[in-house]
């Protein structure tokens, strides 16, 4: 279907990008686009609803997203509903060629990534992805109905070159990373964002699952890969009392640690409190903390005045999303030496006065570097999410004003029901009596 | 100070309500509320902080509020803050009538309030409390600046019976409970209520050391005190997985039950599978559970389908607010023979078929009846959020339009600020650099 | 059947002791023993069993107990297998009269009790269960074939007064208190003791189903409703990690606690620390807890010196089964004042300084004080597995020699079974294959 | 010292074995035991006491260990006890050989092992560090004062092939693994150990550290780095409630799991309920996992009639030291297709009807083969319980007479004592009068 399709191209050597196919990449790569799907029961679910209901016919997509085979099995989804699809890679470091192959053998999708390209080829297929260059019949680009987003480039270059009537024709967005959605809230204020988008990074269903259970979860098994170290008995700080540190915070009390918090938040503290943490302040825990665990979404948490008093052979971990949580510079200049990779992914910084630190995964974001990073389950559920907001904008009646949206309660609800299906747990419905009570109750409110 | 004084009294033999002092009674209530003071810090603490910042200074404040030591606690608070106060009983069967006598021991505060009076007198003292009858010196009455009830019937009375000098006077007014909360949003939605009023009872403090923390415990107290069951080994099924019902689900299952959660909500329900619960619709739930605990705040939870299909010795708990959770009038209609009181607050229902159910409470919430309901560090956070309050709206700068308003996130934190000392636990301070890093991080947001 | 029956004693106007029968006091003992059989599954379980096995038919129980519902249920169910039993008091205070009647009720069962005797019937009552002044026919006593005793004094009077044919008809008996067994094992040093006995108190199964979750249930339960304290937030001193100090000290940390151990067992103390708790000297945790909760087992766990250091308003409770393990007497030398029962169970010592320590239960075992000590499946363990052990001490081939015996392996494990089959719980059994497997695994060792 | 060195052998270029020494290697080994010592502090302590102590002074050790750098960390504080060491590897897949050329260039150390080699060469170098060859000046072998054996190779070779007098020689001897204290005991029921060994894989405090909190960690860690998957709202079928698993079970629920436990046994069954599991046989069990983890010690636990039902997805893996638990080759037998490595130590098997699962780590013991196996904390307790063993048998007075012997209790309170010490917490110490009182209270018993 599309000359233009750099990961397909098999009928078109020597094309404007000309990437050459590789025999067999994709059926490997649809093999494990359908092993990732059984692991995926949300989307499964969606792929079967959208066969039934096409929400998307007759629209296109244009998505910038890492290309794995979770992203794969998002894109058949709404494949299933009637979309076509133009993709991008979001970062050519994590493409996966075979996945791309596998998805550019449908007719239906357009790929425009190829693993380790330039930054020039980054943002052509970018432009590609979105309609640069296409003939809409009327003189204009095939522009997308639909966009998808992760991390902002595509929506941003999509205002920068596309003429103003394919971002009129532009039904709305799903932006999916807290970063993405901070520049689009930006291009919200200056009033330059041109239709509605969607922030599917932060709903309280992925509260729920993502930053309580599947980080704590993830965060632990990189610890426990990069370090090999015992948790029982072991003093652990937690510094912040989110909903990321408070699942750490529990999970490292669980398997016999004992854990101190460290919370500027007077709320989230008393939290702590309450459920049996002790609760000082990080130069206090500093001295007698034998595992260290940022996660506060702040900066410079463990500084040089702290890495000054903790004890030899204190571990150093980051959680949270960017590594600035750990003054890993400070580390560095008071080392007189270090020994890097110890073990995987553990650095220890040799002191002078004898003590060593040991330094997992560089300070940077210990579940993604040292372990798998998210489950399957999670990227299940926030491209569930995305996938139910997308056939929701889709529908014209419910068009939303240009701007930064939350996704609608009864779309994180309907995720959630989907996901308690898959997981064998099985809700109640309200009764009429109850509905009768729950309406007079809160009459007025 | 005053005539009217209904427990003090002792200068007017046959007055006009004749209550006669007991000798002695003070005297009692102040070594009651002495020794109560030492549970509530947060209260000491504003007790402190208000004797120094005087933010009561010629203010009256009318009161409508259970008379009990903690109470007491609270008022000789807002006392040593400047504070006039005329009190009135919230309901004459909870009065402590040496408390009574202990705070009319003080000629700042009046009291009108002794246990057991009469519909009329309840109402009568309630207008006595909010000046009905005073003399302002300008042909008004003399009504209060700030105002504090506790289910809404001083407000109610208030808009109903002052004139409307009253009410302008009014800086504003603290409701420390839902029903009373609900009853002013119908106010404010019909445009009669007269000036601000903060919701006290619901705040994310309130949720984590109310809802989460002491209701479970003192349900678990209520249950055990109860029945004298041995949670270890049996299933219990919890019915809601809110605040309240999560924390008595956590709390059942660390004593050793195995713990089954009905829900109606997709969100809450995953929490619940997220943290291990199984979940199942209570039609299931209801042949397996050995016991069951109700904390939905919906009604008609357990019904007659329910009732006829559990397992004999069944225990039966409501720890919601209203007793409609369990409809106890199935039970009774169903029963063949009832033995009460086989335990305090344990009645047995016997069935046709040979199966008893044990109905705890009278299926009234079984942490109140059954056991002591709330600690007093609960009420010590409840009432010193609604001190807090009462300082800010005394404030004339701060002064709010009239309708329901929650409590400003600052306070929370400083009653949260000031709980954590109590608890010995100690805060971090954001440093410059954290300030300069998240300002720029949520720029636009 | 007997002039002698204490309770009984309708027919017996004037008789011996002259106890009138109270009208419908059998009556109601019958209600409440049928009442408790409902919640101890495993004597109901075993009163079936024996009624089909018979395994008690021709001989007699000498049995000198605790007179309470627990108590009957236990005896039935010996009667159903074919027992005669003669019953006396194991301490007068806590006969309940009821129950005295509705067992002597029965034609096979002999009540010598009644509620609030003095020293000298309660030495007679045991000497007429053990058959003092009875005639077998051929010029001795009718002595028992088994005996059960709770505390030593039946089997110490026994040894006492009863000539050797009677303690050489003895078959065995069990003990089921810990003093008790103490006391036996002296006669077994000495070489008086005249029968095997078995030490009932403490099997594998007791020790899961009594020490850690009976125990640790009951102590929570005392310490709530004598103190009112919100465990939330508090740190909690527990002194001892055996059996109940770990179920506690777990217990404690699910409501919210904080909990440091004190411990002088090394091993103890290393699974305390690996299960995440903080481990220090009674010393130094005096001066930073809030409660404090003996279960050590020892004697002056908490002296005067750290009463000295503990901060006002420190909770103190024991859970030992002697009042040995806080000082109470330094206590009160050191106080200026004492309040008591400031709640029920719950006395305030006034120090010099200021301070005020609240002691609970004076220092005795505060779940059997100040709330119902153990929960009927406790006690449905306990009497269970001394019915079993009565049957197997019934067959002859099993005869034991004199001494203190624990209980058989298998005997226990079939009280096991009986209870998860109550519980609702089902076992897996051995494969031929497993077993092939183990045999061979296991040979030589 | 020694020409037959297997891996120092820079003196002998051709020597017997011809082993090259690699230029570098001793120092890079060199650096990771000094390393590993880090993170061994029982063992750290042990070194700092031998050096002053010298138990060992004048004694020769013949040890077959893994040559690894925690078994380096073991030797050179037994080294520095004085003891002179000969040591063979006890598996030359896991002989790391920077470690032996470390341990090597120690003059009182001689190595006899090499990564790799043959069967006839493991067998020459057990002789070898028995002094096979050897000359004692009085026509015999300079056998080994003691001995320490890993799997019983080593014991088992010397009662073989030494003369009597070397036997005879031998003080004691530990064990470290279950398989070879089997075959000890098969050889003590023989009447043919020749002197006393000491079992040194099963203590109290062993079983607490090691199975307990150190399987637990690495079966949980072995998990998630084969399957990848979120435990949170997984059902989680554990089979056996043993030490393993019961440890197993509460870290897979405290991650969010609903776990259901099969047992045999009626006594850890019921642990299990009281603890809140659900107890099933494995036949109802297998329908309803997700994952299924074996920590029985027994065979064929999960076999085809399980398998045939499983759902669709399930994840297999085995806990227990053999490849038994779990039947594979039934699997495999019954599998239409297998792919291998769909994750590191995961492959999924087809089966007819269209469902896979998922076998981790080949159905071996997943914590070894999928994650790192014990901590060094859990080496650091074994090898320091072997290293007090092993003084206590060196001195004289203490000699045991053969068989196999357990650890004294002394002996594993000394080792809690160190590693406590190690992870800051403190012991209590018992009173003058608390020793008058326990020692009163168990007179006679």
């Amino acid at each position: 279907m599309s000359a233009t399709a750099a990961s397909r191209g098999s009928d078109s050597p020597g094309g404007p990008r000309g990437y050459r196919p590789v025999p067999g990449l994709a059926e490997l790569g649809d093999g494990r686009i359908t092993y990732a799907e059984r692991m995926m029961p949300l989307l499964a679910a969606l792929r079967s609803r959208f066969s039934a209901d096409r929400p998307f016919d007759g629209l296109t997509v244009a998505a910038c997203l890492h290309v794995t085979a979770e992203t794969a099995v998002f894109l058949r989804a709404l494949r299933a509903g009637g979309a076509t699809i133009r993709l991008a890679a979001s970062n050519p470091l994590s493409t996966q060629d075979d996945i791309a192959a596998a998805l550019a053998a449908d007719d239906g999708v357009e790929v425009f990534a190829k693993s380790g390209v330039d930054r020039d080829a980054y943002y052509e297929h970018i432009a590609l992805a979105i309609g640069a260059g296409t003939d809409d019949g009327a003189g204009g680009w095939q522009g997308p109905d639909l966009v998808l987003d992760d991390g902002g480039d595509l929506m941003s270059t999509l205002h920068t070159i596309a003429p103003p009537a394919v971002l009129d024709r532009v039904r709305g967005g799903c932006e999916g990373t807290t970063t993405g959605v901070l520049r689009l809230r930006r291009m919200a204020a200056d009033g330059t964002l041109g239709f509605p988008v969607v922030a599917a990074s932060d709903t309280p269903v992925t509260r729920i699952v993502d930053n309580t259970h599947g980080t704590a979860q993830s965060v632990i098994d990189g610890l426990l890969r990069a370090s090999g170290v015992l948790l029982a008995g072991k003093t652990v700080v937690v510094a912040g009392f989110g909903a990321c540190g408070s699942g750490i915070a529990e999970s490292a009390r669980a398997l016999g640690a004992r854990v101190v918090i460290t919370e500027v938040d007077a709320v989230r503290a008393l939290d702590a409190v309450l459920r049996g943490f002790q609760v000082l302040p990080i130069a206090d825990a500093a001295p007698i903390g034998e595992i260290f665990i940022t996660a506060t979404g702040s900066a410079e948490v463990i500084t040089a005045e702290h890495l000054a008093v903790m004890p030899d052979g204190a571990i150093l971990a980051n959680a949270g999303h960017f590594d600035v949580e750990i003054d890993v510079r400070a580390l560095v200049t008071m080392a007189v030496a270090v020994e890097t990779d110890v073990r995987p992914h553990a650095d220890a910084y040799h002191l002078p006065d004898g003590r060593r630190l040991l330094l997992l995964a560089e300070g940077r974001v210990v579940n993604l570097v040292a372990a798998d990073g998210h489950p399957p389950q999670v990227m299940d559920l926030a491209f569930g999410i995305e996938a139910l907001t997308l056939a929701r904008l889709a529908s014209a009646e419910q068009r939303l004003a240009p701007g930064v949206h939350q996704v609608p309660g009864d779309i994180d609800a309907d995720a959630a029901r989907l996901v308690l299906t898959a997981l064998g747990a099985r809700l109640d419905t309200l009764t009429e009596a109850q509905r009768a009570y729950l309406a007079n109750w809160h009459l007025g409110s």
